[in-house]
């Protein structure tokens, strides 16, 4: 039974990881070569680039958590695909988003949208986990590695306040942009513990 | 003699996967930023979105239905590989109808060219199925499972309907398109049953 | 070994089907939804739907005959994996081709730059044939497999004719064109041979 | 605990894989079809089109390499999956910079930053040897393969001097971004050596 969800699990991966290569490129067609050749015609790009950076960093994020919380888990089921197609969607919309902030860097609206779909990508994060959960159980290694989820409750709070702080100022919400890019740089230890134990077993 | 069919199915998914997931994302490169940074400008936008929304959804439930109809399978032959293309040739109109339909929500030929093209997916992917099933054998276990077709028949009765409600009106077309994405939106339990025998097996 | 090489052709095979995939289905980018939503402003696609249908059959070939030959195959080397990525790269201009004879079905030199990138296409083919060729060995089963070669050479015989011809009449090379397509869309039965042979082993 | 690490390892080349197949490829959406049918509507393509031909060749070279040093490492970690999505963000600069040295190919800065974003990526590929070579430890046969590094020292410096160049002339930088090419085109034996040992073992 083991290996048939690995294999499941498996096509999942492979899935995501297809959808996410595609998000995480097709964001820089919107890069597009400035028509003069002079540095001034090339620096009318760096918001742009910026937020492209900005977005690159996020779905790398978010591939590599999503890497390490599948292994984690014993499994898959139908609720998951589907959790894990809701999270794909939101995540789909980061060309778009950072197309937009990129056009407009100290506009209120297209800032607040992008704190808004990172907040629906951290929740839709969040459903992931919960439909994992159920799938593992409650007593699960999987269920352990999670009992504090602090680190998933943060982005949340901070992306809610960021939607707020653009119509005050967009440099603030970029700055809760980035602290949770940083905290969330490092890949999550607690999983790296249960796949080595698995590892070892 | 098993393993090797099942190395073959497993490019097909691979290569479908990869299709599918190009399919899925490219969609969204048809939801430009607009031009204005107010809430005004983003309204426009809202048809697009909600093709964009259920185009993802209809690729999605593909996807999901695809993965479980070829893991239920015991191989594949050179007619299930055409077949497959087929199929993913319909998918691929995907983007080109849902920018269609979003840019004119409410004109009856768009309307009816999507449900056409709904249509022209769901017909593809009974194709397969039949093409899977000369593969398994009418004593198989994925004989046994498709024994009752009717949730692959629903479909083709309400698109081709919402082809001709579509020059009524495009409500009625939407409305239906929305009941089908309802129906299929659980993965077919019949193949499920299948998979979890074997596994134990 | 076996084992060894057996793991780098799969590598080689995703890698293809990745970039395959993604050509395929990007042609679709060119299919852009016409200003007005009547049947007059449809039909003004229809010369780009009809290439674009062709190119999807072409590209769906390459991927099916690829998958064929490189599973035949004991191993691959670095020559066959430059040899592959000359195959990929000739291949990668099929959506520029299909955008430019689209635009422009009854004008010479898009037709005939038409075959002539298939005629790349058919000669990477038959040099990545060669490379294989080479790894295998002139005694193995793939030597025996490739040994009547005629099916490779009518297309590149049948291209350079359809260059020629689209300066007379591009209906004649289209005509050309789609009867290579029909030999071609049985895949390859010699190599199906081989790898039954194998699995039965 | 080696099987393990091998699957972290294939996912991460499959992501790469992924990445990689959809930045070679929408390369070409940048290859727009000319609007007139002669030949001289064609010819305005040729620079374009050589730096297509020039970057698809790089990118060929990565994967290639990529390939084959992954392969012969015994595992990643953490900080080897940032190493690798900081190669792929300078790689994915490519379709950006081929766009725009390929419509201003004599002019100085673009072929200076086409030059720097090269540079970038060498430097990022010597990073992920560097991240790959902790993981391995001192003693171990990747660390002996890598022992003798001027192949990827000399990258770094023409590419250094080829941004210099560009302000003299275009053409000095184009030769030093060839000979690069050229040395690297023949994938690295030293991994191979590695492979082959690991395989017969």
């Amino acid at each position: 039974m083991r290996a048939r969800f690995s294999t499941e699990t498996e096509r999942l991966e492979a899935f995501s990881d297809g959808v996410i290569a595609v998000i995480i490129t097709i964001m820089v067609l919107d890069l597009r070569p400035p028509l003069g050749t002079d540095l001034k015609s090339l620096s009318s790009l760096l918001p742009t680039f910026a937020a492209y950076v900005l977005s690159f960093i996020f779905v790398g994020i978010y591939w590599n958590n999503h890497h390490h919380m599948l292994r984690a888990s014993s499994g898959i089921d139908g609720r998951v695909m589907w959790a894990n197609l809701h999270l794909l969607f939101w995540l789909s919309l980061a060309p778009f988003m950072t197309s937009w902030v990129g056009a407009h860097p100290t506009a209120a609206i297209p800032t607040a949208l992008y704190c808004a779909v990172l907040l629906l990508d951290a929740i839709a994060y969040a459903i992931l986990q919960t439909t994992l959960l159920a799938v593992n159980g409650a007593d699960s290694p999987f269920a352990q590695a999670i009992a504090s989820r602090w680190k998933g409750r943060v982005p949340i709070v901070l992306y809610a306040l960021g939607i707020g702080l653009a119509f005050v100022s967009t440099i603030l919400s970029d700055i809760l942009v980035i602290v949770v890019a940083i905290i969330w740089i490092v890949p999550d230890r607690r999983f790296e513990a249960i796949i080595g134990q698995e590892s070892s077993a």
